[in-house]
């Protein structure tokens, strides 16, 4: 198990103080170091201290904790108050049983064995796979020719990037270039590596909104640069607020920090929040202003869940309002209906970006030589699905169709849930795959878990991980304004079983807010 | 086009002068920077130093000309000399029609469509697929409860990782633990993740040999690290001298350079040397003596085509020895026999790392939430092929065969063609997929090379490729002594067009050492 470091290695951290205390998700302490360790190279001492710095919660004690729990239950059935692990601590929908689209899996099972496509075999593939399938997997194949064994360009297959900005162009009524598209492994990758080359030195800070996806501090950790917080407004479905921004950089530029960008993650994760037009306009203006380069974080865009949010990209407003700003936006296959997260695929497109710094990211993205080649296969095919009139049609629509309402009514009855029991509230899902309810722990338990050198609502967390097998991860590891308490959940559970996994946090909350409460 | 940068920016490389000599592949001058960029954000001037610094030749400007250069034959084709691009780059087989391993792809199509295993289907699937195919895919996609759209561990598969140390135990006689072993994307990704966790200052100093495979200097130019370079000697099959190596750390450490690691890359790439027993043993002695971490670029541990120089590996020796040196071994399912480059798939090994390490490896890698499912897979077929008795038994084990036989074949009778040629002294590969040829380069040549600012061995290259076709990397994208020349090729072309890509580049070669020798 890894030990969580931060906020008290105040020598190591860039971030600033407040800020440190609102990300961390651990005040464990390093431990003095064994001395048959010392004379090792290569220490907790001795190594990257911008690495030891990084925290991520998605995967962190919590979920670490699961997995030996689970391991238990495998080997001794019944030994726990719980029959099964239900890991709601990350979007990965396949997990959970959510059935992978029909089409996309054909396609790829093609692609991988070409022989099925030969004339000795090909009249048995066409018993199991329908036509389209078959010619779409012909035409990716010539891509490549016949090759995705091979290395790809390193920005990705150039007719998936011209397929792409089609896509983009379709869904946002402006014209998009390929020559600004670079498919990417996750979107992860992608925020990875702009985040990369736009930190020059110790004092260039980037906006991070809080809550935020971890990935953020945890890469500016790694980079060792300024993350500079904003706060989502809770109360009024998690907006964003100008005044808010205006308010953190004109302190962190104050202080002489170097302010270069601004990430949005909209649909919003962990908050589930989605930002209206107008709002968008603002922040595009205010970043034109300011001089900040956008990253739009924008993998859960088709998860929508009111009409009265609908999606809006980044791209589509900078493109209506005519603005220079330099903007990258990310996508990925691993949300959406699509959920293929194990396969690794995405992209960015960048707009307004520099034309020297393209040929610097296409050198980053030549060092690892390509993304998978499949990951970017499924790209294709989720932004170029069966047309009507294509023999799959009718079944990718139903599977998708199905997929989005069933997230829908989960999203809506998880939140009902929540905000039926006490001490606790919670703003509906507008969009991606996660509630972040807000808990009001007894004071009694708060000072418990403080007197044991624990956070709160990661200690909240454990017992709910340990009482339920409900594995979710503490606020802490997002960022909440201090003295707030909130956790993260997926409401990926299948909906067959989604009653069952209600009720068990239920009586698990309600039992520890009496027991402290008394 | 990205513009190579390094040899004449010296405020912002950290390798020493020497090296910078020996690792330029290009003395192009950056570009006056245009007014009309100087309002952006993130600009030449504004981007972080280190990856500006960055070099990768194997896919830097000679491979992007052949691009251009093959997108303008399909477009016109009979415009240019030849009728079409040979990359000899990169070792990229399946590019140059290596098929794949059916086994492989029988059981990643399985996983991929799972339908294909349902009772309503099998029939029809036994029809095309043998039946220890369908078994294994049954009993892989049991690993990730049938879905390998999930996210799986940070580390890789549990199952897999154990039959990776199986595996690496039958190889090497010494036992093998999987909690040692991490599932990553591809050989690169598993070094960039090492040598950033080794780099905490830009002070520490890694060993690398020259010529060496670029990702190395890219990443240590990435992470503002000092790349400290040895001398593989050339003059008897690129082994590696233990003096040269004293005299690299000696001279580094006297400058205050903390000497933290040592890169070995066998067998050799770009060299193909192939390192003996003894060599190894008194590397691994050297390196606990003078506290190195070992990093052992293992990926052509299966492309071995002499008796004389058989592949051990580190971890074998060091098993051997009871040495305590920590050692990191990788490994890659894109070269061998496999070639599944595409696929982004491999691990590494760790040895005698202290245990805290690894937990902040764990964490380095759930940051990027885990390597690509069907690249995990991949490894567990190369690490546990059919056995004999199972109905694939015969065909894995013939086409393996054919490919290195053929590969054996091909290597031997490229540099017998190089050895035949005025002004070109070339040694056997020993393994891996390439030759590392010398070119006596007439001084004329030179010095008109050198009047247009051009490195002379990347003028070679760049009129080898203009004139043929063939897409090689100029030696001074790996390094070379200086006054040396050589350039890097594959043996990959097709067996059958072996003498047409010989008779291409023999006229090339013997037109340019004739008129320039006049």
């Amino acid at each position: 198990m890894f030990r969580l470091l931060g906020a008290n290695r105040a020598t190591t951290t860039r971030a600033p103080a407040m800020l440190r205390r609102l990300l961390s998700s651990s005040v464990e302490t390093m431990q003095q170091e064994d001395s048959t360790t010392r004379s090792k190279v290569l220490t907790l001492e001795t190594m990257n201290p911008n690495v030891r710095t990084m925290e991520y919660a998605v995967r962190g004690a919590i979920p670490i904790r699961a997995e030996e729990l689970g391991a238990q239950l495998k080997k001794q059935p019944g030994s726990l108050p719980f029959s099964k692990i239900t890991p709601c601590n990350i979007g990965n929908p396949q997990q959970l049983n959510q059935k992978p689209l029909t089409f996309l899996r054909q396609v790829s099972a093609l692609m991988e064995y070409t022989d099925l496509l030969s004339p000795e075999m090909i009249d048995g593939t066409r018993k199991l796979f329908p036509e389209d399938a078959i010619e779409r997997a012909k035409r990716n194949l010539s891509y490549v020719n016949n090759a995705v064994g091979a290395y790809t360009q390193s920005l990705g297959i150039q007719e998936i990037r011209e397929n792409v900005a089609r896509f983009i162009a379709n869904r946002d009524g402006y014209p998009a270039d390929a020559s600004q598209i670079c498919l990417t492994t996750g979107a992860s990758g992608a925020v990875e590596r702009v985040l990369d080359i736009l930190v020059s030195n110790p004092n260039v800070g980037v906006m991070i909104p809080i809550p935020q996806y971890p990935l953020y501090t945890a890469t500016l950790a790694h980079l060792n640069a300024q993350a500079v917080p904003y706060y989502l407004q809770e109360e009024s479905d998690w907006q964003l607020s100008i005044d808010d921004l205006k308010r953190a950089l004109n302190e962190a530029r104050t202080q002489g920090t170097d302010v270069r960008a601004l990430v949005v993650i909209n649909p919003g994760n962990p908050t589930g929040g989605c930002l209206l037009e107008d709002n968008i306009a603002e922040i595009v203006n205010f970043c034109e202003q300011e001089k900040l380069v956008i990253l739009a974080d924008e993998v859960y865009q088709t998860n929508i869940y009111t009409g009265t949010n609908p999606f809006v990209s980044f791209k589509k407003v900078v493109s209506k309002l005519g603005s220079s700003v330099e903007l990258f936006s990310f996508h990925s296959i691993s949300k959406g209906m699509i959920g293929e997260c194990g396969r690794r695929g995405g992209y960015y497109e960048a707009v307004n970006i520099d034309e020297q710094i393209m040929g610097q990211l296409m050198k980053m993205a030549s060092v690892s030589l390509c993304p998978n080649v499949q990951g970017q296969m499924a790209v294709d095919i989720m932004v170029n699905p069966p047309q009507p009139g294509d023999a799959s049609y009718e079944q990718y629509q139903s599977e998708v169709g199905a997929i989005y309402e069933s997230m829908k009514r989960r999203a809506k009855k998880l939140a009902a849930a929540f905000n039926s029991l006490p001490n606790m509230s919670c703003n509906d899902a507008q969009g991606a795959m996660y509630l972040f309810p807000r808990v009001e722990l007894p004071q009694a338990f708060v000072d418990e878990a403080v007197s044991r050198g624990q956070q709160p609502d990661a200690a909240y967390c454990m017992q709910m991980l340990e009482a339920t097998g409900i594995s979710v991860v503490p606020g802490s590891g997002f960022g909440q304004v201090p003295g707030t308490f909130h956790f993260r959940s997926t409401f990926l559970p299948p909906e067959e079983l989604f009653d069952e996994f209600i009720d068990g946090f239920r009586h698990f909350h309600e039992g520890l807010i009496k027991r402290y409460s008394s």
